[in-house]
């Protein structure tokens, strides 16, 4: 797709944030067309640099941060200089969007606080990411997704007996998806009206609006139907592997096994949940596939992510791209990697481009007069 | 907030979608100030008014169906007769934007395909959510949330030695959060350039994208660094609870718990993972709270969702909304429900709406000339 064609081609993001929802949220924006920059600290750049997830590295930066970084430019400025303050701050007077995850009170002592951006541009969209809101009792505790989806009930939910954590950073990654939403709805608002606005969000709203239909039933203490005839989500064993069902009548699942019956006459009384184990426990996932499948009981079998990327399928959904990293020094080796791409399609294209993860200050220092907007951005693919 | 300030005021949004990821999709337009009006089959209308989520109602339709459909409106139309079929493709040649899921080959019968409703309406945005794509081999496979999650790999990473689903439609959500960026993004672009687009996206892309640091790393082969010194996520048994510790440098860790040890001296190594557990166990979750938070070690207590609910930070962070439908006879009572609000502030303001979801057929249905564009949408707060 020609660059122009992006949804938000032409939109400044510069970026202040640090590991996870808020470089998340600029490389959403970035897949859509948005020019990102990345504004680092001296010597060290953000956290996610080298804040090892699993504990993977290539070319001097963390897989993870190669992951969610990709497409976007880098400067380094230390907001502690008045010099470089000042032209950070001739960056954010000419910006579409800021980006920052900073506690509360650090963007009021640099002066850049909503307001205080706002002055330098009316037309800016400001995004501000937090644990728990800039308010109440929980704002100065630490924004972390296991603690929020601690703190959240999601624990609960998920294990149901023993409180299980999603083994990713799932809270994290809904709030990069609500600051992007947000942002990008500013943008609407900013094309219509030439105003900019303020959005909020926190991990702990994202986890709460995950659960919204709990916390709708919670809240208004509503009683479960008892003629409620659905299966739960489940996972079965097979005789070689696991078996998905999607909710069904019970009824219509009890007599599919009762028709393709591959063992002996189960001890349980029949329909019981011990009986209906049993009864997938005595053929292969492939079978059951077939026979479920046939009188329309939807099921799926269980892969793990190598399983699922030594797929054809896999490779249909045409989720990869390559991206590459020009050398340190002249005659060096670039660096290649694979990763994902934007879960989004435009036009009927995937949403891909060839840029890697910069390298720490890789379009500069914010010192001596450098101005990253006064030279176009890198033509995308 | 005044409608006419939020950031998609004045956008008009058809959603022909059923349960789930669409109508969510919808929703988070809606909160954002789109008008939204869900277009159903006479009779039943989209199946999930009665599809039961744990089995619970309100006033004929489901609990979660009232939890996704608030501040919208619908019609009723029925598709197969042609007169209505006329109205329904009137009506898109109006609106902006256009949502489906339907599985493929409906559309394209109903003459309201992209190709199709682009002709009738060249600004039109035009989302379709599918289960895995509109083509490859899982095209025509039910696109069903545990489904998605099953052939995904998250079952396995969420679990460790034993696959676990996310005990919520985490797969339908993401999906909803991505329909609704593409939708929003199309509009920025409807807005520089008048022209609309179509925006893809299906459960899987979503999962994937969830797992895109775990895929990067699959794909590139990166071996783990074993100086790796971060502790994983963890929840930990306590005298009277559980405690969730942040990633953290290990020696920190076991210091901090030598310097505030509760038990007597362990069996086994200190420092080992059994020994750290046997320290954890020795005092209550409040007193390692308080320990661990001095010297920085980043926890939080486990809470289920109803612990949630009454405590402070629940309130502090406004997260509910009361909503009401009218009776459906004069003279009969209102429902009211309380259910969560956007997870997104705007300008410093929670976004709140005291619509209830529609009754079925609400706005009428599209037949004898019956045209909801033809008056204004309600009058939002």
């Amino acid at each position: 797709m020609q660059a122009a064609e992006l949804p938000l081609a032409g939109v400044v993001v510069l970026d202040f944030s640090q590991f996870l929802a808020g470089p998340v949220a600029a490389l959403r924006l970035a897949d859509l067309g948005a020019r990102v920059i990345k504004i680092e600290r001296p010597v060290t750049g953000e956290i996610g640099r080298t804040l090892a997830f699993a504990g993977r590295w290539a070319d001097e930066d963390t897989v993870s941060f190669h992951a969610m970084n990709r497409n976007k430019e880098a400067v380094v400025a230390d907001l502690k200089d008045p010099g470089e303050l000042e032209q950070v701050k001739s960056l954010v007077a000419r910006a579409d969007v800021l980006i920052h995850n900073f506690r509360p009170g650090v963007m009021e002592r640099l002066g850049l606080d909503y307001e205080s951006a706002r002055a330098l541009n009316p037309g800016l969209v400001y995004a501000a990411a937090s644990g728990y809101g800039a308010d109440g009792p929980w704002a100065s505790r630490p924004g972390q997704d296991l603690l929020a989806q601690s703190v959240s009930g999601l624990t609960w939910v998920n294990g149901g007996d023993r409180p299980v954590t999603v083994g990713l950073s799932l809270a994290d990654h809904l709030l990069s998806c609500h600051l992007a939403e947000g942002v990008t709805a500013l943008l609407v608002r900013k094309l219509r009206t030439g105003r900019g606005g303020l959005i909020e969000t926190s991990l702990l709203e994202g986890m709460l609006d995950l659960q919204s239909t709990l916390l709708t039933a919670h809240l208004n203490k509503s009683a479960p139907d008892p003629a409620d005839t659905l299966t739960p989500h489940s996972l079965y064993p097979t005789a070689d592997g696991y078996l998905a069902i999607a909710p069904t009548r019970r009824d219509n699942l009890i007599q599919a096994l009762v028709n393709n019956s591959a063992s002996a006459p189960a001890a349980g009384p029949a329909g019981s949940e011990s009986w209906v184990a049993e009864q997938l426990l005595a053929a292969g996932t492939a079978y059951w596939l077939e026979v479920l499948g046939e009188v329309g009981i939807e099921c799926a079998p269980l892969r793990t992510l190598d399983e699922l990327i030594a797929s054809p399928e896999f490779a249909a959904i045409e989720m990869t791209q390559t991206v590459e990293r020009p050398p340190a020094e002249p005659g060096g080796e670039s660096l290649r990697l694979t990763t994902t791409r934007s879960p989004i399609r435009i036009d009927g294209k995937v949403l891909r481009n060839h840029r890697a993860a910069p390298r720490l200050g890789a379009q500069g220092r914010l010192h001596n007069g450098a101005d990253p907007l006064a030279e176009a951005g890198p033509v995308d693919e």
